[in-house]
């Protein structure tokens, strides 16, 4: 740890700043009502607004900010960003998927209200993330709006983020190997990883090669950051990490750091990191903070 | 039953006609993939495309009859809603939710697979219907295609859809009015509905006054839509339904049934049916599909 700038210290207190606002602007789009839909809403609020890394939306506000973005739309696509997230932790938590009790320090949704109402509330995080992306506070061009839509649609769908869990659940017997793992993850981390990071540039129409970019560097970034939570799944402390550890091992489940081993693993994780960055080089100092983002997906333990 | 233009038999043509093209434009959306996402796949195959009215896509259809929109058009989302509504039998029919054993005249999604496939289908569902609207290929305004994603979205919310099933199950104590109900209705298959009959003025950018006119005529309908839905759950037969009935009653559940008594539901339904029509008058002998849909909603039997 140390002050300098750009050291550890300075991007956690930038990823703190920037977590807060992007919980007020989850705060303001989630909804309450005191009527028989509340228990709905407040299952929301419970998931969406428990203490949270909020990496995948400080992501696209650190993306908005190398254009010339606004700070409504970057913010309004970020809270889409953590929305969609959540919703896929809620359903992931469910005894019949995942089976988790703790995520975020606090028991997960199906147990402190019911499963019923932790299905439902994924089911209105996920199209609330679209409304927000679609209505024309997020941009004033409708062309911006339906490509978010769009783009957004592919990276959480069979083809996305619910085609990795699809796999991630089939890998469960344990014979993976490590091109099955590789492919998993991209889609069901990867994928909306990558939209994060390219939302900024979606936002500022930006040039096809700057996108291009982007989309690179949270390829790489996206494995990188998925090979740190299976070291810190075999690793890590429940009290620290907020969520269930050793779950891979318990399940026989094939992981990055069952077949690399935690010292390669580790290593990999490092190289992707490097490669990351170097994928930001057209954007030159303006960079900064996704490059010490990457530094922070490889450091970081919980 | 009989063959006379506008008859029974004449809608029920019309509306098979539909129900063909409509699942041939389901089935060039849906994946397939022989991969490890492939039994993902499969399940949302055998959810969609399973023997059904298809009446909320042939609304889709015949509203979009009342103005020039392209065949093309119109049936990417009429393919949406049927998606969406798909992905709802399918989460609502979980052990957790109402825990239905039969849909579609088949063994459930959950039971034919399993929970989790379930689970994932709905959830892959429903980003491939706002994929669908949000593509260039639905329409050539952008603003017509995030204004679908839009509307779509806060139609199957939390504010919509999700919203009214949170209110069902929160109803199943048995103590609600038909106040309560009424609302539960129009979020929990009315908003859905009122999507479905809007979509084709939102296709022409239709004049506003037009649109309100669907509007209009899709509230009644819907709910007269759901009161011949207690009263076949009441009264009808499973093998017709190709699902359980009598489930309201085991449940204790209040309806519009068992606080009305059967005679007076039907009654009502038939006034709201004819009051959806009156609706329709702006648009003269076009709406007569839209109309003899009216009537098939109060006399279908399954």
């Amino acid at each position: 740890m140390n002050g300098q700038n750009g050291g550890p210290d300075s991007v956690a207190a930038k990823m703190k700043v920037a977590a807060v606002e992007i919980e007020g602007a989850l705060d303001n789009l989630l909804p309450r009502s005191d009527g028989p839909e509340g228990r709905l809403y407040e299952a929301m609020r419970y998931a969406v607004l428990a203490p949270a890394k909020r990496l995948r939306p400080i992501l696209v506000l650190a993306g908005a900010d190398l254009f010339n973005v606004s700070r409504n739309s970057a913010l309004r696509v970020a809270a889409a960003v953590e929305l969609v997230h959540t919703y896929s932790l809620l359903h992931d938590d469910l005894p019949c998927m995942d089976d988790d009790a703790m995520r975020r320090g606090q028991p997960a949704t199906h147990l402190k209200f019911d499963e019923a109402t932790a299905v439902l509330a994924g089911d209105a995080l996920l199209p609330l993330a679209f409304q927000v992306l679609a209505d024309p506070d997020t941009h004033a061009d409708a062309g911006v709006r339906a490509e978010l839509c769009l783009d957004l649609a592919q990276a959480v769908g069979g083809h996305g983020m619910v085609g990795g869990q699809a796999i991630d659940l089939a890998m469960q017997q344990g014979s993976a190997n490590i091109g099955t793992i590789t492919r998993a993850q991209q889609l069901k981390t990867g994928a909306l990883i990558a939209f994060s990071a390219e939302s900024g540039a979606i936002l500022a129409q930006a040039a096809p090669q700057l996108r291009h970019a982007l989309h690179a560097f949270s390829h790489d970034l996206g494995l990188a950051f998925q090979i740190v939570d299976d070291l810190l799944d075999a690793e890590g402390e429940e009290a620290a990490m907020g969520k269930g550890v050793r779950k891979d091992a318990a399940a026989g489940k094939a992981t990055f750091v069952s077949l690399l081993g935690a010292d390669r693993a580790r290593t990999q994780a490092g190289i992707l990191a490097s490669q990351a960055v170097e994928h930001l080089e057209p954007f030159a100092a303006n960079g900064e903070f996704l490059r010490s983002l990457a530094q922070f997906v490889v450091q970081r333990n919980r």
